[in-house]
């Protein structure tokens, strides 16, 4: 496949976040087609591939990634389904975009990571979107050129509206601190080191209550998350970085302001695919862009490793209500 | 062409604003490529067109739209070459997405519209990209709604960092002012009838310094524009829309915030590209994809000659310091 | 009375403001004592004075300044009363802090002027209070110290809840815009030399919907203000000060900002009492700070009468339709 | 003495912030005067009392305290000084206004706390000024009325410009984080339980850079507050609360902003005394009101002996790196 030919992309899940990928490929993005879905629901299958010229729908991600024209995979099937699907990727040696988690645990992420380490060149983009977020990067531009001097704290907030049926309160770390876990390591080019939990209200807490997430960096840096999974009223990413020289805030991004009725304001976001709009589409353009240049960017497989390492440290801590540290295995010159 | 053809796009003029067009229609929109691109000065055209696939350089503009896979014409040339390239466009019935102006006076944008309306139907949509900016949606949605009340005034703030060489006095209203009067006739659904200029340090001022110009609409909106064309500090475009019942404000937009060295506050864009960005991505995302379903949507013909009309006028009452009518032709059927 | 010895003050009109006045005289401000208040009402007189040690209540004016104890005079009565006492407390040349509007008119705020430019010396300070409200002090002191450059343009807001019976058009000028008539020349310096005004919905428009004023000051700048008295959602005061290198915005202050129920936000202050609180506290300390030294400092008679003489050019231009120039006296050297 | 009574306050301590507080008393605050000033430096005093008539200078508090013309006491000499002034008052049966801390450690404050048990009424108010900010009260009358549901995480940020010479850790939490303490347990109407404290940078890091202090209140409330002594760029007081249903943020407060050289932003204060001017003139007004009606208000010796026993278990945890729980005596009904 040359610069110039159309990346021929198979979708893996076609659920929320995987349709919304097929649209994004088909509609929004430059350079790409979708070549194929699959869907253990065959039906979901056909109806994301309904309509796409060329696109045909599957059962099976292995037949998928034969499928002619497919050059590039993007993985958005539930967790538990991505390491089959990414070992059938290395064995075909395509490119992966993989959607977060890679992997449910830290011992599943460690095997991806060696059978990439055994393909001797990275394949496999995760999906940590907030590196492609316009705020986020602008935020890492001022830390790298050291505008606010040495990094010492984090304080983060991440809120969402409400808790889907069947929601646990690992889920909070699993599913949600896990991008305050990526968006630590990367604005600051540190591993965490260890994890504390507090829950308000006790540890008998339900699950649907605000926990303050400690984390602690290889350099000393103290972060903390509020995780607030059902706070009600909207879905807030908030990041304020503080340094020797200053601090800096990101998240309060506020477009239309109203007055009216004795107050002033306006609305917040309801949803995650509505305030990372654009980071998703930048993402998946980027994932684009790089494959059909041979080349293979963005948050690697080490990466989603060591987020599923500091998961299960800080489940863990939910569990224990103290402090926990982060065990890592040593990391492969590939990811240097 | 079918709705799964990609849209082969001949694109006129290569200067900054077409240069950036090739580049979006290359590598940022779903379903377009750039079959050819025109320029009088043909290594201009030659340096766009090197490195995409298909893409053929060419001085003139007949001859690029007669090129094999030009589907559809974009015209980022200078104003005055627009009425020939339109009618060129026309005789070959081909779909156009037209850089503001229009054309550069209310006369031949006149006449555009009757060669359009001879023609029986619709193929041009205006480059007023501002009708695709997230902030200018989400206002006129509100306004729409009637959130506001009926709409009585509108407060704008037009600020560009400083003055091209060669730049006139009677360029803040044909380049500059006339968004926000293409925005406040798309924001209210109304005509405008009259402007009125003042300037602060008198009739002489130079013409770095700010102006500011009144229009009144047919439902007697009143609309203040800031249009301050050499401010110094960034390019800002800020609306406020008064209503009977309250009033609501774009433009503030805040992202990265950063207290450092006694201050809090952030940065503003130099630059329209940069602010405008996703509207301009967007707006040619929307023609695109217009375009390959058969329909013409967005700003028409009508929406640029009642633009140029409006230009006229204020010119004219920059000139005199008083209150200057806007007459306007009648208006055909087509855009009703 | 020395600088140690408590001012006296008889208050003139016991009504709202006066009531307000009363309290913060007794309760608020150092060095100062409620010697007598007068109203044409005996029993509120009686009311105001209740409760405050070696207080009289009086009905007329007069022989209130002449109460032992009174040494200074605060009028706080309907406007069309302020030139008799006025010239009464220049009978006995009390020091006086007489609330906007000096008088009704420019004919009377002239004769009022002629009056105390005959005594000799300063004795009046108008109750124009922004000028003693921080953030319009902060303001000044930045365009004082040329940190925008050559003021060129005012933009401001003046927005009621709701408007009183018997409201007419004339008193959105004096009674309204009277006040960024004030601002205006006191943050430029500058004397106002014509107004227009346009009314959003055309002349007929009933009176409670806002209109637009237009300044225009002796040096060329250009200020428009919107005042809107019914608009139904809170009391707003701001103001955009445009130099030649930035601008500067106050009148957004946001205190506590809460997020709820799908949006962000805060409460808007009702009442200019609310608003002002803290200047109002601060424009009387100053009074009887500068009176127990022996000087007159503040806004002067002048000031009040170019007020006025601004505010008869508005009322006429809301009544015209034109621009109509401001015809001020010559001012006296003790005005200098 | 009478409600009309001027109340006369003996000031121990002239230091900075006596000073101002002998200014506040004599020129700000209604209804009182300064009768007598207190440092062991007379010369100091002496300078203090000059030019405030009826005032004597004393180096003896309780000379001070038996001089004529002394109904109250304002401590403003340094913590360990408190106690003996206290005590002194208490003999006296006078009404005091004491800075904080009350006393400098736990055990001496309960020394405090049982003789005004033993006295039988309450005479002491400590000086926990933020109790009269206007925001704090904002976000008190918020929580109280139960806007945001039930109280369930604080986030607050303390910043100083830089550190006095001889400034230790421990002042941390003993000057600075004390406040937190106070205002916590003021909005939530809760006891603190426990603390933790992380340092950033480890635990050698020095005692300019910031720490982050977890407080646990009896309810389960996670507090976590920055302190970060010698920021750098101002002085910034900052809490946000999280409820079931919402949440509120003060100590953002924006007044003019500016926009110039590519910036939009503001000043931050550099100063406490600047940040919470109102705070204390409100706080030393309403303790004279008060004071008049003989009544004691505010915060008690219960609420200071509180604060010191919290940043005991404060400082604790500083040197431990652990959780440390706060041990509380039981409360003497007279602070029910």
């Amino acid at each position: 496949m040359t610069q110039q030919g159309t990346l021929g992309v198979a979708v893996i899940g076609t659920g929320r976040m995987g349709a919304d990928h097929v649209r994004r490929l088909d509609r929004a993005v430059s350079g790409a087609r979708v070549a194929a879905v699959v869907d253990v629901d065959g039906e979901r299958a056909e109806r994301a591939a309904a309509g796409i010229g060329g696109c045909a729908a599957h059962t099976d991600a292995a037949a998928a990634m034969d499928a002619p024209g497919v050059d590039a995979v993007l993985i958005a099937s539930p967790g538990p389904a991505h390491e089959a699907a990414l070992l059938e990727a290395f064995a075909r040696d395509l490119p992966v975009l993989c959607e977060k988690p890679l992997t449910p645990d830290a011992a599943s992420a460690l095997r991806v990571l060696e059978a990439e380490t055994r393909l001797g060149h990275r394949r496999v983009q995760v999906g940590f979107m907030r590196r492609y977020d316009a705020e986020h990067l602008e935020l890492k531009a001022l830390l790298d050129a050291g505008g606010l001097g040495r990094a010492l704290m984090l304080h983060c907030r991440h809120r969402n509206v409400s808790t889907p049926p069947g929601y646990t309160e690992q889920m909070m770390i699993n599913d949600s601190v896990v991008h305050e876990i990526d968006s630590t390591r990367w604005l600051l080019g540190q591993e965490i080191t260890a994890v504390t939990v507090l829950k308000p209200g006790g540890a008998a807490a339900p699950e649907h209550l605000p926990q303050l997430v400690l984390l602690e960096t290889a350099a000393g840096v103290v972060v903390d998350v509020e995780i607030f999974p059902a706070c009600g009223f909207g879905y807030q990413v908030q990041c304020e970085a503080v340094g020797e020289r200053g601090t800096a805030r990101i998240g309060d991004a506020h477009g239309l302001s109203v007055h009216t009725a004795g107050r002033w304001g306006g609305r917040i976001a309801q949803d995650f695919l509505a305030r990372f709009a654009d980071a998703y589409d930048r993402q998946v353009q980027c994932w684009v862009d790089a494959t059909r240049r041979g080349a293979v960017e963005g948050p690697s497989a080490w990466d989603g490793y060591a987020a599923a390492a500091v998961c299960e440290a800080g489940v863990r801590a939910q569990a224990t209500g103290g402090r926990v540290a982060v065990d890592l295995a040593a990391r492969p010159a590939l990811y240097d």
